[in-house]
């Protein structure tokens, strides 16, 4: 047993996960380390942000995921160093020796120099934002309900959402879905109908990622959803009344106290470890350039994956930050590992890319699958079946697909709590 | 319509709502007030404290509930003070006049004397209370993962519950199934069935306020589940390593670095107001003494119902604070300003006791009917058939209903998140 190669993998997100999942079989020592003690599935988590969802319905603990593969260990911890030399994971607490070194602890969000703004538009990455953005969004409405002038009210009513790729898409979708659905009656005094939601997108079309006839489609499906898309404006403050963008020439000024943020991710702060102990190379976003086989230059022993990775090999351009690629990447790993138990050489990685999809409120969505453009309720039947699908392979959660389909039917978001905070002026 | 009778109720929880909903086609002016934008349903709580559920599961917007209530307006405040001459409640921000209040604030936890314990041994009041305990018991069991020292571990492995009442052997009960059942198989270090889990209670048995022959059935139930019952123990001292009892004349140590606080409750703050405001009477506890129609004696337009009245008219003892008293209550203020609106006087209030439940562990409960006491499995289904129709009646939350059956048969407790704290060591 002591004699068992030790496979350390670091981050349960998918990428790792998928890894641990495809080495449950193999004979070796596996350690998965997370700060949290839960894998988040982040592509749902903008419903947790907008009451759709609770939490718990999103994130499964890590030791649920691995019960049954008797080979892993979890450990709760965050690694502050790497030791290349004599093979060491550095926790504040501990260290954990390696042969193998799977590094997949993902992205943070990016404030692109402006770290101010962080506290007056949260970004949506972990759990407690999400419940953090559901709160300030519901006290936008109380607040609204309760201010007797009309322009401070205006204010109170008006969300911004910042970046227009698919994080940026699916908030505003689902905010104009609050404001013309689900919260219809619960008001008095204000129709939160009324609220204007901008989501606001330095290029100049939403989704830049999908080809344009999508972000066409896309923009479209907003509109009819209360949203305002606000393309070639880049936002130069944001302060805690209002939002200041650039759009050309002009500098445009919105009065709101809600801004969301979902313009722009950054590598984990691993890849500069890695680059301080293994010489490994970043690219401007703080990604590891990694080799073929996903391992990092000169350390064949040590693989980088998922969002922390970048991956050109295959393109020129880096592979997307999304979660298929990091879950394939997973695998190619556990692959890799399983051929040198049989001494054999590692394999060039290749992405095979089933398309992308984005989400626009309840019923609407894109999906970019290559040869075909689709579009509206099947392309957002597609994307709720695809999403269903990984939870339940997952955690058995079906219990999220019952309440999908009750939530459909009934236009209700039950889990509209602000917590954490006093709610009241 | 100016000239309807302004009704304010403050406090959205079982007694407050029960009036709003009683009042919800009388022709008043209604405002309740709350500090939170939702009602919690706080019979369910510890189910979130221990994984069970999650917080949108058990917690419904006010909004929603009183949504078809058209003279219902729901204000997010914070009451400060009462102005009883003018007729006025004085909100942070705002004060809103009435003709007839009531005051259904509830109470809070109480550490006798020690608030310096409130850290090292939370409550289970709030939300936020709930998912705090959830991160702390869960994080123990991953520091005793951790610890190599079998000692230390012992000490991450105790769980203390300080108070016997229906909360603390809810939570005792809640502790020794995910012990000895939901983390089965999770661990590879330690055996989450080693934990020791106390109940602590000053009394000379658990569950004081039930027959005796129920107290010993709920004993013998709690041992079966692993929990350690020690009655007649007074909590002298707690700090992060441990808690000290008095049993008899004898000291007792425990290490422990999970203490929860089930023993004490107190009245709202807005009993003292309306001693000072409105000359109420209150008693040790805090609690207004009020008239047989539930009105402060001298002022016949506020009453208080709930946990923060102290009715003893009718047995001599005030009457305990569980929901039914308080959604009695609420239905019987309702209906004296329907008696008003017709120049009718009030009647006094008079409880009907449908009987008590406790609920210990996932398929054992104590009911004490007064003609009848049952424990063991009907009494939980009982306890689990009166507790849904509750939710049901409230939100059409079937859901929970669906999950519940999920987790009963698959011992799940799908929501075993630690968040908004650091997890790891």
């Amino acid at each position: 047993m002591s004699e068992m190669r030790r496979v350390v993998i670091v981050g349960g997100g998918f990428g790792g996960l998928y890894a641990a999942k495809a080495l449950g079989k193999t004979p070796v020592r596996l350690t998965v380390i997370d700060r949290r003690n839960f894998h988040l599935f982040q592509p749902l988590l903008y419903q947790v942000a907008t009451g759709g969802l609770s939490p718990g319905e999103i994130a499964s603990p890590l030791r649920v995921v691995l019960r049954h593969n008797q080979n892993a260990h979890v450990v709760l911890g965050e690694v502050v160093d790497i030791d290349s030399v004599k093979r060491l994971v550095i926790l504040r607490d501990g260290t954990v020796p390696y042969d193998d070194l799977v590094i997949a602890t993902g992205s943070t969000h990016h404030y692109f120099g402006n770290p101010q703004w962080e506290p007056l538009a949260p970004a949506l990455k972990t759990i407690e934002d999400a419940t953090e953005i559901r709160s300030r969004v519901l006290a936008a409405f109380e607040h609204a309900e309760r201010e007797p002038d009309p322009e401070k009210r205006r204010a109170w009513l008006t969300f911004v959402v910042v970046g227009g790729g698919p994080t940026g898409v699916e908030l505003a979708g689902a905010l104009g879905e609050i404001a013309n659905d689900t919260l219809r009656g619960d008001f008095r005094r204000i129709n939160p109908a009324e609220a204007a939601i901008l989501l606001v997108e330095g290029t100049d079309r939403m989704l830049p990622a999908f080809p344009p006839d999508l972000s066409a489609k896309a923009e479209a499906h907003l509109i009819r959803l209360g949203v305002r898309p606000r393309t070639g404006a880049i936002v130069s403050e944001i302060d805690p009344d209002g939002v200041t963008f650039k759009a050309g020439d002009r500098l445009e000024r919105v009065p709101a106290h809600t801004v969301l943020w979902a313009a722009g991710v950054k590598a984990s702060p691993l890849g500069q470890i890695l680059a301080a102990r293994a010489g490994a190379t970043l690219d401007k976003a703080g990604r590891v350039l990694v080799a073929p086989d996903l391992t990092v230059p000169g350390h064949p022993e040590i693989f980088v994956i998922g969002d922390l990775a970048n991956f050109s090999h295959q393109t020129g351009q880096p592979l997307p930050g999304v979660a298929p690629v990091a879950m394939q990447q997973g695998r190619h790993v556990a692959r890799t590992i399983q051929r040198r138990l049989r001494n054999l050489g590692s394999r060039p990685f290749r992405y095979f890319n089933k398309g992308n999809l984005a989400t626009i409120g309840r019923n609407r969505a894109v999906a970019d699958f290559g040869w075909i453009h689709i579009s509206g309720f099947v392309a957002w039947f597609t994307w709720v079946f695809v999403h269903l699908m990984y939870l339940v392979e997952f955690d058995n959660r079906l219990l999220v697909f019952v309440e999908w389909v009750y939530d459909y039917f009934t236009r209700n978001r039950g889990a509209r709590l602000i917590t954490g905070r006093e709610a009241c002026p």
